[in-house]
């Protein structure tokens, strides 16, 4: 049972009086959640994950996992230090090496803190056993800590020195099976992207860094964005301007149905995927065996997904400034219920129900989802006001007129602002149609509407 | 559908005729999962996990993560880069730093990789707003990497520089509820480790450099310890014989019950549980405000499970020199179905049989937990061996035998080594079986003999 009472939820108390100095440029999502106790700035551009977004964390971590899964991935743990050596051989030290961490062991021997892992990944197929090309495709994926010593850390978890990815690593034979395995990838990105819910906008992207010939960003739509979009208001078409603008032509109409209706916005990238081609393997020796048992360079391809920074950047577009809203599928609770205030008259009355409530609502949505704001030495208002702030999908209020003699009425408040006032069933109901909205989510267009497992399952929970 | 042919489990493939030259002192569970290619060693004391000992890390993680939850755990994450300004405070640079690793940032402020977090939670605690009596006890943890600079690496996942570990950090108004979570969270440990099913030893220890007055270790008795423990053969007491050489009595007769049937154990620490008191509260100023409105330092509690080391050392205690033996809740999967040869006679008649097992097996024991080793190319004699080696629980063989005219049977192999010959409806139950027996050791004590809800989910997959 999740009681707010027990909840470290360490909100920013801020005194009326106080004068707040202004020091580094706040985004909506990092101030909502640095205000509302969800997370914690750390030292120097690092942030602690407080529970409650640390479940949306979790959430997100299972969703990305079982898409990954699905598009042939195995899980695998590789370790944070890299050898710089490693880095050497693939000429990534050469450039600006000014955000990475480094760091010597007691062998003098230097480590990075690794931002990203072609180079280890690379580095460990090329040492083991002879890999046949009766194993490939092979798609390995991790999810851990990364580091980048940024000279600007902004916007809380947005852009982080230390932050959770994704990153997938792909081998196959040749470059005509490393675009299948791009294509598969890609679509679970895309399919993970829809679940989200949140408006996004895939474009072609400059390689940059990481080498390579084809590369796609994915994108959420946000004033605070970094990067320069350009969208075609006629077809949909976008690109990364830092792509377009090698073409003049390209930033004058649209490349796609050449339509002049491009407009600029901002994106903030939280997705990343590349061709590699032989950009890591060469240099590395990561070979396999070919069907004439030759050692041949792997072809690689890379794909990364930024999971703290989905969900401040998700929080971005969806909240307002006073409010956060989250994707469907993050939300850290599904249900927030709120008990009477204590010493009212209707508290006894209204905890008879509170209490069938709290049981029948976890029946529908799984108790796990469900938090009870037990803190009846605060009012229902008080409450209430936090509980919106918070996001949840469906708050659900246990007061007066809960026990009022004719019609007894529950108030319900939903993360878009409604509220309704409905009876016990009702309320129910609307419960297991907000559960059934999210497995439609889930399972996508892979769903039929009607489906009769779901509506089984949901009729059964009822 | 999990295929052992897409399987990356990169074996060691040694030459017949190579000299092995062995530099390293390596452990029976080291050497297999090593060699079986469940990992691989990175450089210098770090180690990549490979697909079949993640699915074994993630289901550790989640059998810790439910415990957690039920103890009153509240999961946070606390960034790797600690700055070293807090550790000065508390004085635990003051000593032997050689096992730390420490960076810089481009300002030059300096952090370090965490080996533990005592000063990152209680720092973060000092600058919240003022808790209050009424939030307390709070217990939090997380999951993540620690780093420690080890001057000799040992047995792989053992005692490595990188490794996986649970913290947790309790913090309460005083001595005396302190031994209250003290209490709860080591009942916590004790089911976890009952779950495991693997033998332990608890040990009252040494606070060492962690400070605190009170502390227990778990330890899995094995040659390959690096502590002695003494335990008595009468009452079944054991100590660290760290501590009871403080008192010289201690070593020659059992502190509880007197006997002198005391003998000397090697054993590897899994599990370490302190009461801290004030030891960081108080020279990081985490306070909370007691029933009089005036700030009080914190009494703390911190609780450690090394991930990666149980899992290693489980298996050390668990295998025989060959064959990988898991805690039946780690194994990578439940069952393992081979199926047969290609081109041999009884291949189509096999064939149908098997996938007639790939659905009710998947069925019974859940699609994730079935490995299909569909290596058709391979011998079953060759697969078995394999599969024997890695340790599945059950492995089901579908070969001549089982399109037999009279009597069909299925070679099912236990993990103890035992081999059965079972019709299709015996092995199914026996799936059955074992799967009950899963439920049973996650529930532990807690579940009823014949408990209902059991066999109607037993009886309902059958």
């Amino acid at each position: 049972m999740n009681k707010a009472s027990r909840l470290f939820c360490p909100a920013l108390i801020t005194p009326k009086n106080a004068v707040v100095k202004q020091t580094e440029q706040l985004s909506r999502s990092q101030k909502l959640l640095t205000d509302l106790g969800l997370i914690k700035s750390g030292s120097n551009g690092t942030y602690q994950i407080m529970p409650m977004a640390q479940r949306s964390v979790d959430k997100f971590i299972n969703l990305v996992q079982s898409n990954m899964q699905l598009a042939g991935g195995q899980k695998i743990a590789l370790p944070v230090l890299t050898p710089t050596g490693l880095w050497k051989k693939t000429g990534r030290l050469e450039g600006d090496i000014s955000e990475f961490y480094m760091v010597r062991d007691r062998s003098g021997k230097q480590f990075l803190m690794s931002p990203t892992h072609e180079e280890a990944v690379t580095a460990m197929l090329a040492t083991t056993s002879p890999i046949s090309y009766r194993q490939l495709p092979l798609r390995l994926y991790q999810i851990g800590p990364k580091f980048r010593d940024e000279l600007k850390t902004r916007f809380g978890l947005m852009r982080a020195k230390e932050f959770l990815m994704k990153d997938m690593y792909s081998f196959d034979v040749s470059e005509e099976t490393a675009r299948e395995t791009y294509s598969v990838v890609s679509a679970a990105y895309d399919r993970l992207f829809k679940q989200l819910d949140v408006p996004f906008v895939k474009v072609n992207a400059a390689t940059g860094m990481m080498g390579g010939s084809v590369s796609h960003e994915y994108h959420y739509v946000s004033p605070v964005g970094e990067d320069t979009l350009l969208q075609c208001s006629s077809c949909g078409f976008a690109g990364n301007s830092e792509v377009l603008e090698t073409d003049p032509q390209s930033t004058a109409c649209c490349p796609s149905c050449k339509s002049s209706d491009l407009k600029e916005v901002r994106g903030v990238e939280v997705a990343h995927t590349f061709l590699l081609g032989d950009r890591y393997s060469k240099p590395l020796g990561a070979t396999f065996l070919n069907t004439s048992g030759k050692p041949q360079s792997l072809v690689m391809g890379c794909y990364g997904i930024g999971i703290t920074r989905v969900i401040a950047a998700a929080l971005e577009v969806l909240s307002s400034d006073q409010e956060l809203h989250w994707p469907r599928l993050l939300a850290p609770y599904d249900v927030c219920l709120i008990g009477p205030k204590q010493g009212s008259k209707e508290q006894p009355a209204a905890e008879v129900i509170e209490n069938e409530l709290l049981q029948t609502i976890g029946d529908i949505c799984g108790h796990e989802e469900l938090l009870h704001d037990d803190r009846k030495d605060l009012t229902i208002g008080k409450r209430l006001l936090e509980g919106k702030r918070l996001g949840h999908p469906l708050t659900i209020v246990v007061g007066a007129k809960s026990v009022q003699q004719d019609s007894p009425r529950l108030e319900v408040h939903l993360s878009n602002g409604e509220k309704l006032e409905l009876d016990l069933s009702e309320a129910l109901n609307l419960v297991a149609e907000h559960n059934h909205h999210k497995k439609v989510l889930l399972n996508g267009r892979f769903i039929r509407e009607n489906d009769e497992s779901i509506s089984r399952s949901v009729g059964h929970q009822l």
